[in-house]
């Protein structure tokens, strides 16, 4: 019965967590996801100390789900932004999965947070689909354990 | 520009990763998707402190996702296991997305983990899905910003 390797190892569940289970590393992805780039916005919306701060994005950055950017406004020097990546934007599905399971089963009357609309402006959710397309109660999925 | 309330508030998203987003709390959870029910299997397949594994069962708890159950083996005292409740296993969801995203953006070429399989034993993957349960990419689909 071996230990996982602390760094993830073979299982992807793992690796992800290693690299960006932590609450702040997600709060901050969540944030990139509302359209946050510069450090002073991250900063104010989520309360977050700047030490802090400055290592998750680093950290994000590391592990290629945001990047820097240089951004000029008038009359200002030169600062950097942090955009998501296409790895970063792929993380959306995480997001709303988390968000759904927390709708559900941490309710909160004032229910106010982020939503995933559709085109036509329609709530979309995340579920376990088959090669078909076909979307698959839970109980219809069986995990295969390592 | 109001900073989020630290214990998630209004936002699901953020209530679950205060919850649950950390990355010992996730581990456990994946662990109890594999099926691992006792204290001492958790504590040797994870790597973790005892002190630790204690403390993140107890959230886990606290926070609906895990229960607990006594069990006996012949001759020996009874023992408390640590079973998924329907909340727990409702999660099973999220640690789908973030395999799915770690075996596409954190590449290992031993990937071995854990896959989530339907009842022909044909892989299946997380995604979003409107609510006629079609399948959406990813640039299908907009966050509203709380």
């Amino acid at each position: 019965m071996p230990a996982i390797d602390p760094t993830g190892g073979t299982c992807a569940v793992a690796r992800t967590i290693t690299a960006l289970g932590d609450r702040w590393s997600l709060l901050v992805l969540r944030q990139a996801a509302f359209g946050t780039t510069r450090f002073s916005e991250f900063r104010q919306r989520l309360g977050i100390a700047t030490d802090v701060l400055t290592d998750r994005l680093q950290t994000l950055v590391d592990h290629g789900v945001l990047e820097r950017a240089a951004y000029q406004e008038e009359g200002s020097r030169t600062r950097t932004e942090y955009r998501l990546t296409e790895s970063g934007r792929d993380f959306q599905v995480v997001l709303g999965a988390l968000g759904g399971w927390g709708r559900e089963h941490l309710p909160d009357a004032a229910d106010a947070g982020a939503r995933w609309h559709d085109a036509a402006g329609r709530p979309v959710r995340v579920a376990f689909v088959d090669v078909d397309g076909h979307v698959l109660d839970d109980d219809q999925v069986t995990i295969e354990r390592p």
